[in-house]
């Protein structure tokens, strides 16, 4: 079954400005650095990284990869893409280091979306594991927020319904979700127990609204935006503090040097899987849902960021 | 000499409405109650109360009080202001209780000040002081965020350059200012070394901007939106949270029920009196003095609220 | 397939003394009390209750409860240990309020088993859900550390190898584990992808050594001793605060009116649980594994807690 | 008048080991080093250092300096001192940079004391203050705990009513006391209105317990630790973290290198001077005072450092 988001690529157009605000301010562990493509880690992971920045000559949202339970449950996520009628692109080895096969797609509306299994373990300590095996404790060592783990995507689709025929097809299910009259104009969807992996919500166009990472409460978060603001980022911090109604979240939403969106976050709720989601009115969430208490959304948070044009075709090409 | 902000009185509309407000969703706690008053003491001071609200048919600044080292002190203050020639009333009691002597004066721009010594410390233990001489002490029976301690008053007066001529004669001294070419646009002043006790910025009528409570951390001022929202008062969060750059509060702007705004504050600094005041030009403020990041500024933030307009007369009267 | 840890039955030999501890000192929410049960649920909880407190004339774990992905994984269960030669006992309905069918076993070491797959969801909104369907939603009301959400029992077994036979085979993966020459001295073992729902640790008999509750953060799980201190349970505050090497959970350790031990708990974290474990030898173990830091651990500690003498059998007869 | 507590020098064997622990694992931030000397600041602070490390062959406490309110009051102080038959020392300037003249004298006990009025301030920002002037402002370089300010000595004395005539008569005055029969056995004084600037405990020769830096809040105490331990420090934690009923201060205590106690240090309360103390008996202290809830003390606990054995001599000489 799928596990989990375990990674998230994004094009940025200035390496060396993407380190700055990510690695020196933010706090991501740099852990390699390619010719083009700059690998983060955050605090608490065992995943080697979880976020890839890769120079291009125009900003998007490269992928996202999807942990599977097994090397084997990507053939089964192959057929049964097929029988979705959806073309997919199955890779013995991965462009990036130290992961294994990959199952590439391209969701119904376009998102790239990267099935894996095998993804290198970082290794701190000796080789038993044991008392250095624990990624989180090196605390002098870190600086910025830190980030401690990668969360969600919040994708745009022009139509939420359709988009989870697929997404309930390989078996994500719906945590909460906003009804618009007949159709649905948002949902919270994920694989593992939080509230989210993946957010489908109404936009013109398919895009990318944010990635979110995980902070340490409600101090971590606030931190976020003195470090920013200390550090000269001032206008990279784009909206909130505030708290969601819908997730329970805590969140502050910050802009890279290429526009793209991360949500820091703190405070969503665990649940299992397999309960009834939770419905809102269209007019509950935007009295409340939204937000349940917070500044005015400022116009910008509706920006959008394009997908990979380059997705399925590319991967035989670069 | 004068030690710091002490008390402060509200006038308020409806006293159940108030006492739903404070003590049941933001936990000051209630300390007595008459007729017409309420007096609310914050979880960490050794005063009786620091907040009396009263009921009257309009809301407004009641008064502030300024508790002063020494009884012969109030004899010394009464000399400077007549020196001043600023017309005082001396009491032997005060009508609220447990207070001692009092002083009242009209500040130059008609805020109602008054001068204190003594007030009556609480007695949670046994005589001696002891185990059970800490207020602190009783955290499970606190409730809402709570409130630590009162910090400061900020103050709206229409030549800030001639207010200050007053409080610094009194002993105030100034720890950060904006300067807006000839004139001052805002002073922050204090007896003690935080960084106000009474913050002085210009607008076209003498009036009252918001008083402010310590609390816990960014996570008490968090909680403060949180709390506020879950319990029906969402329209209360009017502004924040957010970081001022003058004085480097972490602050959440909340409205009572009669409009009275309320900073919920953490996180200035401690500085000795009498260095050098930090100064900002009014543009340096603009940019990042108010605001050294967070949200835009809402319209209804810029409201002020009356002072007592019975104040001096209204001691011989009521 | 097995979820998680979602209920916990203590017998206790004073409700009412229990009730002061649980829900006037650390803010456990009463949902509802019976006769012989007082039900409770943590603050961020949809299960309607995960503690029960039931009145008997001894101290001991009555039973805990793991919930099941669907109704039909409880035959699955039940041949599985009917494969194992293991008794089970399935009931249509149990004796508590709001759950559906459970499957009664007798663990290899006798530790009191029960699995259920239905569980009364709270309802505290409209029936869509909505606006005030988040069970945390109601901070005014809260009171206490709050406790957050049930997170995992340590239970004591003479023989940890034969013990995970038992958890592996229904399906629980070892996040950490002590090796101790040919044997395991402790095995840290998880249906969730936290680091565990059920610890196992060799001890001469079976027995209940805590359960465990997750509070938000650091400071909560200080809170917790300062409440219990100033409520007059200050012998109650164990062993703490301090920090797991394994785990890397922030800890403290709570002693109930009638000696069951309760880890308040923060900050372990999340992994996939088909990854490789992570491996101490004794000696890791003894020297930072079970102490990154921390106080000299006491004697007390040490102590641990009755399996319910009636399990199965109690099944019929009560 | 005298202010508080600004300065501690302390005498190290090894500058580099000591700079590893205060600035590379703690965060103090490096502001100078000569041949001799490290000179530390912490981030909340204006004063250019607020901790001296000075390499010598033997650890001890160097000299402590407590602020005043103006140039002249040092004359004051050399008078009052006179009156009491100690000896003084005027010095124009100080060996260390950025200070102005220095009043040395033996405390009855021998205690190094160093009174001072003028201290260069940090200059981060323009000539102005303005919007650089906030030391605090630079979060984005900070790292390790880090320390916010300084905050008090704890001073062993054989007899502490004789120090107390000496410490009140330069105008400290006792926030809390422990009684023991006729004697006091213990007081917290100060010339600020926290708890305590020098706090004075029995002990069979006059000697130095701790010195005590503020953080921010609980988690920054509990931070202290990890960060310790993560960086190889282990042993550096010796006691805590606890809650002290006195002061109600949440501690925890480290050593460093040389063995000098460092107390971390949050939550105390604020209180004018003047009101009165808060006396315990010794059982009450013995019971709760020094500890309301927490770890048994560990014997290495009640070690203490000497005092510089050169004072007043070593003015003349180094």
């Amino acid at each position: 079954m799928i596990l989990r988001l375990g990674q998230i690529e994004l094009f940025v157009t200035d390496l060396n400005k993407s380190k700055e605000f990510y690695v020196d301010v933010l706090g991501f562990i740099e852990v390699e650095r390619t010719e083009s493509s700059l690998y983060l880690r955050a605090i608490d992971e065992f995943d080697r990284y979880s976020l890839i920045l890769t120079e291009k000559p125009f900003a998007a949202l490269g992928s996202f990869g999807l942990r599977v339970s097994s090397p084997e449950y990507l053939e089964v996520l192959k057929k049964k893409h097929e029988e979705m009628g959806i073309k997919t692109e199955y890779s013995l080895d991965s462009i990036h280091p130290g992961k294994g096969p990959t199952l590439k797609v391209a969701e119904p509306n376009g998102h790239p979306v990267e099935f894996y299994h095998s993804m290198e373990q970082i290794s701190v300590g000796n080789q038993n594991g044991g008392v250095d095996a624990l990624p989180m404790r090196y605390s002098h060592l870190h600086r910025g927020i830190p980030p401690i783990c990668i969360d969600h995507m919040n994708l745009r689709v022009p139509n939420v319904d359709k988009a989870l025929d697929y997404w309930e097809e390989i078996g994500f299910s719906i945590s909460e979700y906003v009804q618009d009259g007949d159709e649905k104009f948002a949902a919270w969807t994920r694989a593992k127990t939080s509230t989210h992996d993946v957010a489908l919500v109404k936009h013109s166009e398919a895009s990318l609204h944010h990635i979110a990472y995980i902070v340490d409460g409600v101090a971590g978060v606030v931190r976020t935006a003195d470090l920013l603001a200390d550090a000269g980022y001032r206008d990279s911090v784009e909206y909130g503090p505030g708290r969601h109604g819908v997730t329970n979240a805590f969140f502050l939403y910050v802009r890279d040097p290429d526009g793209h969106r991360i949500e820091i976050y703190s405070g969503d709720y665990k649940r299992d899987t397999d309960l009834t989601p939770i419905g809102w009115t269209k007019e509950e969430y935007d009295q409340k849902g939204r937000l349940w208490w917070g500044p005015t959304v400022p116009e910008r948070f509706f920006e959008t960021t394009a997908i990979n044009p380059e997705w399925m075709k590319s991967v035989v090409k670069r």
